[in-house]
């Protein structure tokens, strides 16, 4: 059984590699590497695969979920600057694919060893990622 | 080849297990345990794999498909309390996953041996449950 | 300039008119009159109209109105029987018209007088209504 | 007879009233405030009002209509900082009031005198304006 | 009070003015004319306005304007070609604007006249049309 | 990690499978065997799951993603008859199995031999069909 909590944030971020130059960076990744940044309302939604708790009929309390998207990634990443306010994107180019990964990584540790663990998220209502730890 | 076909219900229900008192109830489950009863307009998903019958070009007649989820569980759990009135939910908390569950054991039944069933059911917006009878 | 906010609250309720016997209730509300009750997850809007305040752009600050809403309406809906636990509904058939009506009073006493109110509000994703007070 | 074109940009912004002290601003606009910025999915409708032409059946020529939101706005908007790359927010705090305004004010220029034009603008998928110019 | 019900209809249809020459057909419509038609996901929401019936709590029951929808309009034009298949069209040429206008004045018969009656229609999720009879 | 973007295109088709009769056709097909087409908005998620590129965090940039989609299906389908302008589908019944598969043939292709491509295609809001390549 798998449950699913969808929640949003909305950020700025930039694309922008470090160590290419400016104009290597606008060749690979067009508008998107605007010095200015530009900004999206990114939907996530955090999956978890495991048994059903025969007492509760819950894989996980969906509230309990809530409380560490909330804590570990939406409250960190909402209205802020991908790029200059959040150190886990540190000398990371904050793609889409790799927003997924961070998020990933910080609710992994929060998460119950036994559930399987999976986020997808739409940076737009076109371009979406799903990441599932490899 | 997969295919799935939406459709909803819109349901009362209250998160309630039996054997546990009140305050343990709304201890666990919250103003989900509101004795009165809450609802949702739940959304279905329900998904079939297989191959594809090449005089058709159908994993199946959708029209088909349509109907088993009517007959097996939307006409029965539609403007319903799936508490009081269903009789699948006697001794089950009507939990997502558990809805999940006892529609896919209503459909499972009615859908050919060689198809793979997945339930896809929103509770809300934000919450999901995904089911393939494991 | 006209504002919008949309909220939601998941309640169950049935259509019942008092004074009319349960067969005459059924012939006029169908499954909707449903004695233990269904649900839907509504879907709320609330928008009101009038000048941008030249200092801060708004019309309204929409963290203001969020919270009129909440504590006006949702927090008092959500996860409740309309019927048995909200007693603006004593005696009022909780249709989805009867249900904006309700939230419409409810915060037009707490809306700034120069500020014209509308609430739309969706029961399902197919049945819609809308008032603004007339 | 009124016609609609959706379209969409992405752009960071903060809300901030020149001439307010930092402190000042962050009490007003909260988290919005946040000096490195945030940003949004701006979906945004054009809907213009008229009589149908009764060779082409048309009030206006979405293709053309699509033709003046870009070159007018989505083009200047999409993948921008409100703020600091678009000459017609100097001065003027980037609230979703004044986006649909500065907006309306592009577009009004170019849309053909004896039609009305109405904006309608989602910031986020709970965050509405609407702006018919006055 | 007003009161929205949305209905659906998947249709053929090409833009194409009798009279005109193929090729004139093609410069005002484009790759809407395409001689051997394209189709679309047609939405329709038929909006109602009027008083709330004090007995039952309906501007009217959504059950009669559902089957009055169903019965004027969208079973007649669901997996219908427009030009070649509804009689209304002949000699109208099928744009939103003129399905709209249809639309209306075959339900506006069967509709009470105390009501005020709205049609809006999708033609994709970015076109949109909207008619009250004038 | 997986990637996937959406693209929609607006066609015309009918069921038909030849060598039936007329008469099995519509038996089989019913209303969506209509002799003069009928139509829908098709929306189609292409995915493709692969590593991310530790250059640039892409698994493959969107833009690329996007001409692939546009050149090879959407340009192509789009405003068209699926039975009558496409010859990939000569033979072949489009239903929605089958443009699936038409479309996953067209595109892999085109796309790196070390990605998995998947199609999602929504014919309506209801109906959908997912492919992999077997």
């Amino acid at each position: 059984m798998k449950v699913g909590r969808r929640e949003t944030f909305n950020s700025a971020h930039r694309l922008y590699k470090e160590g290419w130059s400016d104009a290597k960076n606008l060749e690979v990744f067009g508008k998107c590497s605007n010095p200015n940044y530009h900004g999206h309302n990114y939907v996530m939604e955090t999956w978890v695969e495991g048994p059903v708790n025969p007492d509760t009929g819950y894989v996980i309390d969906l509230k309990i979920l809530k409380q560490i998207i909330r804590t570990e990634v939406t409250d960190k990443f909402d209205h802020r600057n991908l790029n200059l306010d959040i150190p886990e994107f540190e000398g990371i180019n904050p793609t889409a694919e790799n927003i997924a990964k961070v998020a990933w990584e910080l609710m992994s540790k929060k998460i119950p060893a036994h559930l399987k663990l999976t986020i997808r998220l739409w940076e737009t209502e076109n371009n979406i990622v799903e990441y599932s730890g490899n």
